[in-house]
């Protein structure tokens, strides 16, 4: 598979596939060509390289998210974009671990579940 | 509903349901007490104390997966764990923007479907 | 000393004093009780405590600085807060790690005596 | 003046002298060209640039300062340059917002001569 395999219509057809897929896709590329997959790119340099992007993309969230108030529509459309970019690098490193999605959607739903306050301070006496 | 009321079990009961049943739960908080939960006093202290949450969450998220190569799999737990506090934070900003899952997920969904080296070339030249 | 020791006159009589007075200040608290010193108390957490705080002061100083333009006197006040925060804690990794400030401050030279553009193919390069 | 006039040799005499050097030329290339100076070229895309910049040392920072324990003297080195980046580019925001570096070191000093536990509850109140 490269990069511009489309990702199934039958995983991608509900916003909640959509992840699922992106991370499949996203394991199988770490066999790919690097000169070929940014992904591969992004395996073939390390880990590290993959966290830079993390925090980069962390900080264009923030930039893009504090021009949101009283900015139109246009800076809503950055901002999703921006997230989009830091959830993708998440699902790269969390591939690149082979951490699947479930151990991270799992801890989320085992707080949702939970008091809001209860789970701070479950989490901070951790 | 509180912080305390269990996301519905059909939409928690695939992994990709969680993201969904999560941001719902989210939006109905802009509602809640903040004094019983966590996320309604993050609303009430305004986006930038989401927007430090961010910050904060992907910092822990890099520092984590510094530990995860030869660090066994409690490391991994950790890493899990910074991932979901990351994500988690993500959707209050959504849900505090009144972004809907899907403008993230349908981003998600467009690069997917393109070569990667393609889809960043083009997110060079915007 | 203690951490309410005042700075000798001498050390921060230039505003380029002050780092190196500051600096001597943290090394020296290594040894202090972390009930008393704010410093002390992040040096006995370990490192990961003092580079949670520079990601979270990155994050801050990024806040701060979108509310300049247009924000009035207040908002650059706010914004030398949050950079005076960051810095204080890049000194707290320094000492930390027993990094000498010159490690940095002679990068900084280095880097100043070149060309812009040169430098960062330089940098680009290793 | 272009980016490769050397630093004024008493101006970097001392460690110290080094950044009021480096602050000094960084606003003097304001209105340098940005095809011949990197910072100039960050000024003309705008703060933004900068504050990506921001958010992108700092993850560096935090990266690298993970690889020093048992890393050896290389790794201290590669740390040393990250917050000299780090720094760097703060100073750039400072003068692109026309913040003297005394706003920085003057809030510096002040936190110094007071105890950090005193400090801390002084920033938590305000």
């Amino acid at each position: 598979m490269t990069d511009s395999t489309p990702v199934a219509a039958g995983a991608s057809g509900t916003p909640e596939g959509v992840l699922a897929a992106l991370y499949a896709t996203l394991v199988e590329r770490r066999g790919a060509d690097p000169a070929q997959s940014y992904v591969a790119s992004l395996y073939a340099k390390g880990p590290d390289a993959i966290l830079k992007k993390i925090g980069e993309e962390a900080a264009e969230t923030i930039i893009a998210a504090k021009d949101v108030p009283g900015g139109g529509e246009a800076h809503r459309v950055l901002l999703a974009r921006e997230l989009a970019d830091l959830w993708f690098h998440t699902l790269v490193l969390m591939a690149a671990y082979d951490l699947p999605l479930a151990a991270v959607t799992d801890e989320l739903a085992r707080r949702t579940g939970r008091s809001g306050l209860a789970e701070k301070a479950a989490r901070s006496a951790s």
